[in-house]
């Protein structure tokens, strides 16, 4: 279990000092943290509880909504960089974004509909922040997100696309995330993440729930609770050469009104039977 | 206009013989209709009713449901061809169904989480069922469907993934269907529909909305109502050879209460300045 990694918004009403303490309560050495809960406790206090608690931040989340190309969005980015080196950070999480305008739960405005330009304008975004995470020692983590939300949160939508994005890129600037619960459904999964060796920055679980709740972004529910079958995803992941921490980052009404010792150590459980690493 | 078609459950209060009716008195030559709407008509009053009202059956919704492997699905499979050949569709859809024992709508109970296997039975049944379709001269239609169906509706999400599974058979006995609904997300979903020449056995339109409702199979939208560009996806189908019927197919609460004539002149206007065939 010593790769276990709590993805802090699966307990999600912990600040950055809640979590941190409660990681240390429950023996766990790593965590993923949130900008914004980064930035409510200061960053220079969560810096040095993470490092006082001799914590691993096997992410940041998250970097990224890079379609509209506005210079706002990369410089964005760079604070984001600069927040995960100041961190340690083993990866920037990077949600891409998704059609220009359109916005997550509301209804559509005015948007485009032009979905291989904003692809495009990723990969241009990408090309100038590497370089600026590479001097940092930061790696950007490029997340595929399940096709459900290509249109709200991430054009990338495929792990394959993911890799072709990458690709340009030296592999220590520029990785992947294999997240179980955007692409359990893929019939290339298991080939991409074999072509991925080398570049898995980080590697997230929860299952997929059936059926999917009102809300879809809630649709991530603890390993075993759904419809995915982790040992194949898991197995092929080591197999790639992967041996960093293991997240689990669950997005889940139910988990958020629970108590989070009561989630995190039902997490650990789920995970010491499914993911066992 | 004159390869406009009207999906039934486009206008899903309407029986075969209101939807026959309504397609005469609005000028529409072709439709798609739905087997269990078929049955409560009676198979040879349908027959004769499209017959008489001179309309083309651009599908029959739908075969599928293969993935258990059990002798029963391929039984109604039969049954499914035979009624196609009866109407004289142009095909009947697949939808080859989801993981075995998950349902759409309820919660998980016995079930398989072997997903390889589920989408290897799909291949076996087709072996089966091709042959038999070939000899009525019926096309058998493989939809992938969004990958959010692919625990409870079908194991089968990509068009690559439809190709790979047609290819053994000839193309006149197993083609594919184009949904801009499922497919529009795919960063290869040009060059698969390039690939698919001479396999197109139908191409289906309506738009993927954002936000998604509560329930997801109705998420889906009169062209123009969501986040869908179809000019590409349109003449990509067009240049793979294309020159069938296209079907009009929207599950949506809003449409399904309003007046079905009403709806039909929506889509048919919707239909005339975003498709244009």
């Amino acid at each position: 279990m010593s790769r276990f990694s709590l993805n802090q918004w699966t307990t999600k009403r912990w600040s950055v000092a809640e979590v941190v303490d409660g990681c240390v309560r429950h023996g766990v050495e790593a965590v993923g943290l949130w900008r914004q809960d980064v930035a409510a406790q200061g960053l220079e206090e969560s810096v040095k509880l993470v490092a006082d608690a001799g914590l691993r931040v096997s992410s940041l989340c998250r970097g990224g909504f890079l379609t509209t190309g506005s210079p706002e969005a990369l410089e964005d980015n760079r604070r984001a960089i600069d927040e995960a080196a100041a961190l340690g950070a083993a990866c920037l999480v990077m949600v891409v974004g998704g059609l220009p305008g359109v916005v997550p739960g509301e209804p559509l405005g005015t948007f485009s509909r032009d979905l291989p330009a904003a692809r495009e304008r990723v990969a241009e975004a990408l090309a100038e922040l590497a370089p600026y995470a590479g001097e940092r020692g930061v790696r950007l983590a490029l997340e595929p997100l399940h096709p459900m939300y290509c249109a709200d949160r991430a054009v990338l939508s495929t792990l394959g696309q993911a890799l072709d994005l990458a690709e340009p890129h030296p592999a220590e600037q520029v990785g992947v995330v294999v997240d179980t619960f955007h692409v359990w459904w893929d019939p290339q999964v298991l080939d991409q993440i074999a072509r991925a060796a080398g570049r898995i920055a980080s590697y997230q679980v929860c299952d997929f729930l059936s059926p999917l709740p009102a809300d879809v972004l809630l649709g991530r529910g603890v390993m075993g609770d759904g419809v995915i079958d982790f040992a194949p995803l898991t197995d092929a992941v080591a197999a790639a050469g992967y041996t960093g921490d293991v997240e689990v980052e669950i997005f889940n009404a139910d988990l958020w009104a629970a108590d989070p010792d009561e989630v995190l150590a039902r997490v650990r459980t789920a995970f010491g039977a499914l993911i066992g690493v």
